[in-house]
């Protein structure tokens, strides 16, 4: 058996990236790195701890993927552009089969954004996953949540709703055998594209981004919140996909409702001036992305989300009382 | 109870420290900071596991410090200045008790050095703490576990052993009264005192460092495996308290073992050349920091750590075989 070392070595410094703006990588106390001139550092942490956010038996490598995906996220929600991942990996035992499956996931992503591992720790324990991963945005061009104004567009990226379909057919453990369509939505919940690319090349013609890692409607809230105002969805807007209506036997409600409440989508909702839309439009569309406008920031000030957020269905106003998910909420 | 965004909130946001350099810092979906120019960002992550590395009802003032420390002291071992910290807190429930006093542990040292904590995540999981701290150092003098050079002297700051021993009697559930003697080197075990203003003011002075974290052999053998050197030990230059000859009632080879293996000890070993002594000497000591010359570097090439480290007491070799900790290792 491998020592603490050993792993390290063998599974994480040979699968690795290399970028040229890592001085020091993997192997001392600290890595080094260096930032260009005129950029900002933008930096995320998230954990997935086996039980809460994956099945103990699931498969390493959709969790590796998804580790690295749902940080990526935060990044493009900013319009950072990914550079540098730590991570810290908690073991139950030195499981060569599950590090060899998380590696594929997680180093076939990071390849595909150019990200480097520049370190972590490797810890005996019960399994779970800490991502801190770095990225670059021009000083004073990151994305927050607080520049949504009265007006702008509301818009959601790629379909919503597929994840917690994914999540909930994942955990129907009377699904012994499962149909095409059961199989595709669960790799929808495990294979999120965080819209890295996209986010850079919009960036300027947004007011504020965020990604929907809680649910829609608790996310937008975020936005409602740090910038002080309202927003009016039309959830005929809303993009859901024909696996999803196919899935939920065409009850498109109980679609809406999904989509609206759905975590871990690792979608970007963001906001822009209506003036914006034809060159949002192009630019996606160059980029291969759906985006749909699902609706319109109104004015503020903001209380609370049922007061601030107000869902209509072709014209009528919709009283559907939904919440995203909080760990620690009772 | 508190929902997670609350909690977040009340323990998180309004105990931090607050630096001009952090452009966006809790609250988004990453934070933004800003580096100046000249200077190289370190980064370390270290996860401290409940059960693995420390008590599961361990006081969380101390757990707290203790997560902190352990990071801080991995930007001591580079001469890097901490500048902001990422904490991923996972928690098996909402304990405000428990908070508050990890809060306490955790800000305090942050306040003493100055660093901001920028962002996170908080879930729901058995108890663990994943922390990514960053720092400044001038481009190109980070000090690393390379540059070693035939002829240093080998230095360790303060004194090593007590960590092993305080953690001998934490783990001593047939005592239920502690001697003051006893409660000290418990307290030691804790409360480590990461060498992070010295390691900047000698920086300069050095050719290779590492923090004593898997212990003090196990540790050097990085230096000399990075530096492709050996090494030559005076066991009894080790730096041994009082305390721990007390403990250990004056059982100095007792003593002189546990000082090689001890983890979590946060001190720092370094090395540097004969000609520097002076000026080290002089600066440890302005600053009110214990530092030992405890052997030298001698020829390589490296193979193992039996090989290339040769202990001696007073002149005679010694055949003590020594390991580090290895979460891993059978």
């Amino acid at each position: 058996m491998s020592s603490e070392f050993n792993l390290i070595d063998r599974f994480f410094v040979q699968n690795n990236v290399s970028r040229s703006d890592v001085d020091l990588g993997i192997g001392d106390d600290c890595a080094l790195v260096s930032v260009p001139e005129g950029y900002q550092v933008a930096i995320t942490t998230d954990t997935l701890a086996a039980g809460t956010h994956f099945l103990i038996d699931a498969d390493p490598v959709k969790v590796g993927y998804k580790a690295l995906a749902s940080n990526l996220s935060d990044l493009a929600a900013m319009g950072a552009k990914p550079t540098w991942v730590s991570l810290a990996l908690t073991l139950p035992k030195p499981d060569e089969k599950w590090l060899e499956g998380f590696c594929e996931g997680f180093f076939g992503l990071a390849k595909q954004h150019n990200v480097q591992l520049i370190g972590g720790d490797t810890t005996k324990g019960p399994l779970s996953i800490t991502i801190t991963v770095q990225g670059l945005v021009p000083t004073g061009e990151g994305l927050t949540r607080k520049g949504a104004k009265v007006g702008d567009d509301i818009y959601v990226t790629g379909f919503i709703g597929d994840s917690a379909a994914g999540l909930e057919i994942l955990l129907d453990t009377n699904k012994q055998i499962k149909t095409q369509l059961e199989q595709e939505l669960e790799h929808r919940h495990y294979y999120s594209n965080p819209k890295v690319q996209l986010a850079q090349k919009i960036r300027h013609l947004c007011h504020s981004a965020l990604d929907i890692s809680d649910g829609l409607i608790s996310d937008l809230g975020h936005i409602l919140k740090q910038s002080n105002v309202s927003a009016k969805i039309q959830v005929n807007a809303l993009p859901i996909s024909d696996e999803l209506l196919a899935f939920y036997s065409h009850d498109i409600d109980k679609c809406l409702k999904t989509a609206l409440v759905s975590g871990e989508e690792y979608e970007l909702c963001f906001t822009a001036p209506k003036e914006n839309r034809e060159a949002i439009k192009q630019i996606s569309f160059l980029l291969n992305h759906d985006v749909s406008i699902i609706g319109e920031i109104s004015e503020g000030p903001f209380t609370t989300l049922d007061n601030n957020v107000k869902l209509r269905k072709d014209s009528i106003l919709l009283d559907w009382v939904l919440y995203g998910y909080d760990h620690f909420r009772n």
